[in-house]
């Protein structure tokens, strides 16, 4: 399945289960009104597989000056793979000069490396309609990652439990344009943080039977992961197909540190796939220019990824970006205003040159409420990174406060925003009926098409159908209490909460992850740092 | 000035004051930081210029097909031109089959009219600064149109005056990425229906120096229109001149009525500009698909834009577009949402084909208050309207309920978002200074860029500086009283409109126009329907 294939090739790989839509996506309109007014889960779409070209900023000239660029980086700078003699050794024996932590790389050598790894492959889920392909045409939305509070549905912002990890899960199964659990949708922090990893992959597994992401914080947590996954999909199954996908961040400017390479390495030796990120606050870990990120973020990429291919030719990686900018006033980050966007089309770019699936943005911002600024912020990251050509869009739905806080009203309102991308991202319809010239006819001027027979045919699913939206007039609006998007969402995340049904598990895989976690759990400190 | 010129020419065509950026756009990083705390009118941006290709939806069979089904629409099923004998009487001097008030247009008849109408034009400001050009690569922001009502400062939702009128006029001038100061920016129901446009068409020329739109209510509301402009700017200039821009809204489906035609004659034959614009809520106004849609918008646009080419030709006209659909259950207006969006790309292509500058989008939400949806719902919009490559962008800012409603506070946040769009659309700094080489040089593996000597030199200009986003800390967010975002907008126009100073106005005009407006107003009856 990790086969090194071409963009255009991609158009006609098809992964598991990824039939462009689930079944009868455009008949979905009475079960999301079933989900707005409560109703149990509603039908699930394909991960998006788009048919238009992504919206470029570099032309040839600018790309191959950036690329230079970062080989100069890599060459005369070097990247610092910390703590990590193994890793040290690895690239030695590739043929880079090594001098204490700093690795400086010939030129052409990390390129040379990556020529193992798949442009494209399948992340498979236990339930095989809900494996997605990474790379190539395919988007793939995964919620919130990271945050150690929640904005609670009381309006309470605190500590993040295994409960809210839970709900998280729970709603990102529940709701259609979430193609994927995502990882650390939160951080329980009620649960000691060297056992807490279990309980998060066990919640994915449990509760979800969509594609998830394993601990990265420890390399024993990323074997526990491993260990796990092989519990759900069978031994034999991990060792052949990518089944977990994981965040591994570089400590940007130019640093790999010992936890993530540790954890990378966990993952690359068992083909499970590594998502390389430069964690950038323009200004702060890179240049304040958009073209100095740039060749920071591709050196950065470029020997993270490289690294996996040293560890394990043909592991599955991903080109990553996390951009963003802060305030030079405060120093705070900032999100959704245009650098990150300029960022992330051009990473992209630089991503696809390279024969990698690629990873940026969400529906990123700095507001402490979900309120306009949230949206705006939320809405051009999400635009953006859609037109991107994204493969893999972390951070989708949930976040708030620049990553501190798993929001649930922001998370409904935001899946909202996903089903409309998804929707945008479809092929225009240019059949008969897409035409509906018979409908032109049969109304004429000066009349109305509420009514026609054309009208009649396609209106259930003629117009995406927001869940959040209050498009009624500004009397009924008042009747019922001049509720904001905010209120609504509320009121939505109860409702989806209160009528979650788990997807089945066999009983023998749940009791042996159990049995997994309890004894794994015993082996350990009862309280660690 | 009016030629036809193609779209690469465009490139190169300045329009009077058309300078890319107004002096040092870059420094007005202290401006804006005066504005934000309630200092004067900062920096203003000239129109974009465009740099990037538009996103396109269609590819060439796409367009050919819609193409010839309008062709079918303009023949077997024909466009009406209510009660107007004088538009019957040149249709058919111009050989088309005129049935009633039915029209039925040759094939090719009005493609082969629209070919002396101008691709790119310059609309002249008072301020030859503030002259946009419309057509080409540029986009022209200009602010919301219509609303009978404001949402205030005080948070009350009331009929408009004349003094909000004005407000959103001083607003429009003061908006560094407004280039325009658009029409009615709210209706001042305060003032008689007959005499209003005097007292609108004022505002704009003494409150801004930005450029404007006139009256299209009634064929005698376009002559005192005419008749003004000829008091400000010299009667020579404006019969050589485009010095207003009209709203000629089709009443679709494919009708046009005798008030739009009436408007449509008269700034037609005096060289003024018309947006044929269908207004369009799919399912009500034209079939609920996309490509049907396009079809019946193309129809309308070719028949009434042509009509002004037979009435003078050569007069600038643009093809407008007003793309929204409805909630099929309630049968309102919903914005924000896929299919209007991919109205607007489609409907930008077919614009471009033939030849015309291109209306679209702005910041449509159906949202009651500035929250959440209302933000999602325009930053969608925005979005695909700047990445369509819209030259004129009605309701940038402003907007709400529909349009039912002018709202301050969504003012402020949208004239944010357009500076990031404008931001957005420059290109990319690939100088040496935008490499940063020295910079990653300078700071090196598990450094920071916070004070080294390139992001010295360019902090103050690196990102754009949002007026209305809370970036700050949780903590300190919340000791300032956890304002939302609309809560900031309502401070910062009420700090705007304190400090605005009008543009110098040469007395004897200002004496001659106020003369105008009171001999007019002598002239008609005290109350008027």
């Amino acid at each position: 399945m990790n086969q090194k294939v071409s963009i255009d090739e991609n158009m006609q790989v098809s992964g598991a289960g990824g039939g462009r839509r689930g079944r009868g996506e455009r008949g979905g309109a009475a079960a999301r009104r079933a989900a707005r007014s409560g109703g149990g889960p509603v039908q699930q779409l394909g991960y998006i597989r788009r048919v238009r070209p992504a919206h470029e900023i570099l032309d040839e000239e600018g790309l191959a000056l950036i690329e230079a660029n970062a080989d100069t980086v890599l060459e005369e700078i070097g990247i610092e793979f910390r703590d990590d003699a193994e890793a040290l050794a690895l690239w030695k024996e590739a043929g880079a000069d090594v001098r204490g932590d700093r690795v400086h790389f010939p030129k052409g050598l990390c390129r040379e490396l990556l020529k193992t790894a798949p442009s494209v492959f399948t992340q498979h889920a236990r339930n095989p309609e809900r494996s997605v392909q990474i790379g190539g045409n395919a988007t793939v939305f995964a919620p919130v990652y990271g945050p150690p509070f929640v904005r609670d549905l009381d309006g309470v912002r605190r500590y993040a439990t295994i409960e809210d990890f839970r709900n998280f899960v729970k709603l990102s199964y529940m709701a259609p344009a979430i193609h994927h659990s995502g990882g650390t949708v939160c951080e329980p922090v009620d649960v000691p943080v060297n056992k807490r990893h279990l309980d998060m992959v066990y919640a994915h597994m449990r509760f979800s039977d969509k594609p998830f992401m394993g601990s990265v914080t420890a390399p024993e947590r990323a074997e526990d992961t491993v260990e796990m996954a092989k519990i759900l999909f069978g031994e034999e199954f991990v060792d052949n197909n990518t089944v977990v996908i994981n965040l591994i961040n570089a400590n940007s400017p130019m640093v790999f540190d010992e936890t993530m390479l540790g954890a990378a390495k966990v993952y690359a030796r068992n083909n499970q796939a590594c998502i390389v990120t430069p964690f950038i606050l323009s200004g702060a870990m890179s240049p304040v220019t958009v073209a100095g990120t740039l060749t920071q973020v591709l050196a950065e990429v470029l020997a993270g990824a490289a690294f996996t291919q040293l560890v394990r030719p043909g592991a599955p990686v991903v080109f990553g970006t996390f951009a963003s900018s802060i305030s030079m006033q405060s120093g705070a980050p900032t999100f959704g205003t245009p650098e990150p966007s300029l960022v992330s089309y051009g990473a992209a770019q630089l991503a696809r040159r390279l024969g990698l699936p690629f990873r940026t943005g969400g529906s990123l911002t700095a507001s402490k409420v979900p309120d306009a600024q949230s949206a705006y912020e939320s809405a051009n990251t999400l635009n953006s990174t859609v037109m991107a050509g994204t493969n893999f869009v972390l951070h989708a739905a949930g976040w708030l406060e620049g990553g501190l806080v798993s929001s649930y009203e922001k998370f409904m309102m935001d899946i909202d925003q996903l089903g409309m991308q998804q929707r945008l991202c479809e092929p225009l319809d240019l059949s008969e009926n897409g035409q509906a010239m018979d409908a032109i006819r049969e109304v004429g001027p000066g009349s109305h098409y509420l009514g026609c027979a054309h009208t009649q045919a396609n209106f259930q699913t003629a117009f995406y159908r927001s869940t959040i939206a209050d498009n009624n007039s500004y009397e009924q609006w008042q009747a019922e209490g001049e509720k904001t998007a905010q209120a609504r969402a509320n009121q939505l995340a109860r409702n989806w909460l209160e009528s979650y049904q788990p997807p089945a598990l066999d009983e023998a895989i749940d009791e042996a992850l159990q049995d997994y976690i309890a004894r794994r759990k015993e082996s350990m400190p009862d309280a660690f740092a």
